[in-house]
């Protein structure tokens, strides 16, 4: 096997430290930007590297975010009544996709993983307690965790610690098939919670 | 939709102007990045801020090296009566991976392609033509090019410059059905052409 230069062999293991990104895929990158003129390595680098200069958790939701909070924590667009929970801002964009929800966010920074060591302190779901039990005007928390045992075991948790003093409603997503899905496709889990849940025409 | 932080929002178009990484890949990527403690964020940058510093063509292959001379070029360990000519430094790499190969390599950098403006000029094949003409050693030239339409103008422009004057074998790789690929899922184009080219047992 020939040995790559050096930089074109950095590049390609720290591209291949991605997740979702095999040493062929980062080859491909890495001689892809060699070719290219346009100088988009360049602008690649300056990008990653300023990634994280001027972002940090808005006080309030925990979202990342460039200014003193969260334009969604602030604006006075949004509902106050309601609080969606999510484990990641990654999946805080997709609930906003949706343009279905226009309350408030707090965003927890993982899920209760006790194999991966991930225990309630390194979330922040003591901000969340709070924040709830501060707020008189929530009435809803939306538990909008992942479909596993991990996002399970996180929405229990956040139940159990909050029915100590919120009266309000806690709902979670419903469970169900993917809009376009087809059934041959789908594991007996989602398909039999699919029954169980089924709904009047 | 919310806006972004504007470092996240940059980092995740630059990773999307990457060949094959759409919009929601390069988001994962950046979040991932995000939420990396381990300083993959510098890393990458680095390297890909330093990819092109010190890579240059060898003046003999024209494969990428840092050094003077790209190593397979210069090898004694290399057999000079063979050249492999590859399209892409990339398919210099797949050609080594394959073990089978022991001689040397020309890249052209491209193949030809009217429609998008790459002539002869753009390509090293001048280059090529020089540099088996002023050789006494080679001879087989293996036009190891990419089985679609530019690859095809490319490998007959070059045996009719080469037909000029080189007096050795010009070859090129066999055309059939992949190693472990299942028939029904080949294009007619293919399967024809392993037909046609069929061997005895």
């Amino acid at each position: 096997m020939q040995n790559l230069p050096q930089s074109i062999q950095n590049a390609i293991d720290a591209l291949s430290d991605l997740p979702g990104i095999g040493s062929r895929s980062a080859e491909r990158l890495v001689f892809n930007l060699l070719r290219n003129e346009s100088g988009l390595d360049q602008k690649l680098a300056l990008a990653v590297g300023a990634l994280k200069e001027n972002v940090r958790e808005c006080p309030i939701s925990f979202n990342y975010c460039d200014g003193e909070y969260c334009p969604l924590a602030i604006s006075p667009n949004r509902n106050d009544r309601v609080l969606c929970i999510v484990e990641t801002p990654m999946d805080l964009l997709a609930v906003e996709r949706t343009s279905e929800y226009k309350g408030r966010y707090h965003v927890l920074h993982g899920a209760l993983s006790p194999l991966n060591k991930i225990g309630p302190e390194k979330l922040r779901i003591s901000q969340l307690i709070k924040r709830v039990n501060q707020s008189n005007e929530i009435e809803e928390v939306i538990l909008a965790l992942s479909g596993n045992v991990e996002g399970d075991a996180t929405a229990y948790y956040i139940m159990d610690k909050l029915a100590e003093s919120f009266k309000g409603r806690v709902t979670r997503l419903a469970r169900g098939i993917p809009t376009g899905g087809d059934l041959d496709y789908l594991d007996a889990g989602t398909l039999s919670r699919a029954l169980m849940d089924r709904r009047e025409f």
